[in-house]
């Protein structure tokens, strides 16, 4: 079971400057495994089911490292308002409407069904406080097929009332009820600690996280550095801090420590305006960026700079912060990195390469499925992972080879258009 | 004939920066021209027949002020080439294949039959230097029912032999044998004096362009001030001109010129780097300027100072630049022109306001509509243009107004999925 035959023109990032292209080759699934591309079918394989996608292109499935479930629902709407009114406004007007559970399940049924329908087979999500809608959330998407971790937000402080937990304890408590009643629940869908971001919890919360990060050595995901204004406010807030992501180290809330015994995966959104400092705790830590360039033009935070993390080693993949981003597509992620990091070049520092296309499509793929295990490429023991797509919805009068073929589609499909079909961890899901 | 009324949600740009919503409202054609709308359809169209788009949107079509019809083939691919070598290895290796009438025929046709289905009803167009291909396009475009100018290009020199034309006398030879054959010939298809940019033209096609213009009035569209690279080189031809759109005014091709007699309209695409001076001519002549984001960075240009254009009064419209922008949609342009304001916001002049949706759906219909005369709007005596929008592929569990609907219509159809039908100068193409 789970071990079946793929021919059609496969493509994946062989490292991160070059996708492979593999015209007309067979690709391997075997026990939900990646067993390689072939010219010819290898004699041991020759018993396997073979799907013939004909013309179209097969590639790795897209990673999201960063996204909103509950923020679904406005998305690409309200895009005029400042971060602060923003937040005010749409995300915690939004947020507070899932303590009603009959609400959460109409909303995040469409999510649930979106999610599936995109190019996005792994996600990292924020929910919200509620651990009621938290758990929804997971049913459905563990119902999708799609491998995701989610978080049940915490925050104790600078929000509405009805959006708070009311305290320190509190949530603690209710995010360990969750933890037990999820963890091990699902194939697909894993709890990962989720405190909002610095200003949202108290240090009573942080200390109480840190334990229970220590007790059930989950992941973790939060938001860094996002903006000029959120960077003063947690320095006004953690005088004591050295750099932002220094709040979240204090508290073993920032990737692997030396120390610690637990496994340390950790992703921080955003990163624009990390100080050196911080960049050097990103890679000692092994804290994976969620590069979401829409919402940063979005939300006016400016253009993090991404060559220089590559260029340092640091893990890095793409979020589509629905609904900072507008869209929950990656292959808009992946171009829009593209376009801000030619501005960044332009406007902020011309040491600073542009990005090009191989580069977004290792984001996209390996860079972000790195945070699952072995995800994001078709070698020989990868999970299996992968996106049947159809271009022929773009017409064109010349000869063109695979790697236009994907640039083209990842330029000009921005939604779901196009996906024939899709496997996640060697199951087909659509 | 030509006259009729729709029902339905109707929106259109009031002013600048406030788009009117009607919802559930009367739009009312006679003989082709907007009769306004109404809660309660007037007595007086009590004949007309009615089609109900029941909740539809209703909206003005989109103008896209400057697209490249032969670029329309590779539209999303070879971005990560510099302007240069874009130009070299994609653009005039593409164009090239245009004094072939078969592939012209054939490309063209597929660019004609994707503008029909896109947002846009009036554009202004590159074609190439090749006469025969550019009538085989007006003749294309002229069945779609669009209105557009089209530009044979001019380019005498910084070119291929096989693209370039052999001198300014042959050039401006063919220019006239086209106009003299197009002008007129055609209901909604219209000549328009196109030298490619000032490094393509020499000082003696230019002096022949302007005999061209002042014997047929035609319009004039070109590229202005779009990259530094770009703007030295000029600098470099034109030693005597006291900054870029000097060398095009010194031919009278820039606009109106106070003791001159033809009618002026004329585009210029991109200014990024206008001078004060620049802008102050751009003002002065009545210069439209065709504001260009997605090809700005796809092309590391920069980024176009829109609100101080906006703030002098300058007229100011959008344009897809395809291929240096990678998509014809004219929605794109007007979230890109939001996107890239708030960076420009954020990384060059913190006193330049970022752009609402309000302003830029403004820009895409009654800035860029008003080169072609009363269009882009639904008040009374407008050239009746509109757009019928199905955004119920868009799920969402909240209720919203029609205000929030068009804006996340604009941010997540980039295609032209969602548009139901298309009215152009009254008369229903799609």
């Amino acid at each position: 079971m789970n071990s079946f035959v793929l021919k059609g023109n496969v493509l994946f990032s062989e490292n991160l400057d070059r996708i492979g292209a593999y015209p007309d080759h067979f690709l391997v699934c075997e026990d939900g495994l990646c067993r390689g591309v072939f010219r010819e079918l290898p004699e041991r394989y020759a018993l396997l089911p073979v799907t013939d996608y004909g013309d179209n292109l097969i590639i790795p499935g897209l990673v999201d490292l960063h996204i909103h479930a509950p923020q679904y629902a406005y998305r690409g709407m309200g895009m005029d308002l400042e971060l602060m009114d923003w937040l005010q406004q749409q995300a915690f007007l939004e947020e507070a409407k899932y303590a009603d559970e009959a609400y959460a399940n109409r909303a995040y049924s469409m999510f649930a069904e979106q999610m599936k329908k995109s190019a996005t087979t792994r996600a990292s999500i924020f929910a919200t406080q509620h651990r009621g809608a938290t758990e929804i959330l997971m049913d459905l998407l563990e119902e999708t097929g799609l491998v995701t971790c989610v978080g049940k937000i915490n925050m104790d402080q600078d929000a509405p009332d009805d959006l708070i937990e009311p305290s320190a304890d509190i949530s603690a408590y209710n995010t360990i009820g969750w933890i037990n009643h999820t963890s091990g629940k699902y194939q697909r869908t894993k709890p990962i600690l989720t405190p909002r971001f610095i200003p949202s919890c108290t240090k009573q919360l942080l200390e109480k996280l840190r334990e229970v990060r220590r007790t059930y050595d989950l992941p973790v995901q939060s938001h860094l550095s996002e903006n000029p204004g959120e960077v003063a406010l947690v320095k006004q807030l953690f005088p004591e801090a050295a750099f932002y992501g220094h709040c979240y180290d204090r508290y073993d809330l920032f990737g692997r420590k030396p120390e610690s015994e637990f496994t340390g995966e950790t992703i921080m959104a955003h990163c624009v305006y990390s100080t050196d400092e911080e960049i050097r705790l990103l890679k000692q830590n092994g804290v994976y960026v969620a590069h979401c360039p829409a919402s940063n033009m979005n939300l006016s935070s400016g253009i993090a700079p991404i060559r220089m993390y590559l260029e340092l080693g640091l893990r890095v993949g793409l979020g589509s912060d629905v609904a900072g981003g507008q869209t929950e597509s990656i292959f808009r992620a992946m171009t829009d990195a593209i376009q801000v990091s030619k501005l960044y070049w332009r406007l902020v520092d011309k040491s600073s390469k542009q990005l090009i296309f191989d580069e977004v499509f290792y984001l996209a793929t390996r860079g972000g499925g790195a945070f699952f295990g072995k995800v994001g490429s078709f070698e020989d023991g990868y999970e299996f992972d992968a996106l049947v797509l159809n271009d022929a919805g773009l017409p064109h009068p010349q000869k063109l080879n695979l790697h236009q073929r994907l640039e083209r589609f990842a330029y000009l499909s921005a939604d779901s258009d196009g996906i024939v079909s899709k496997y996640v961890a060697g199951k087909r899901i659509l």
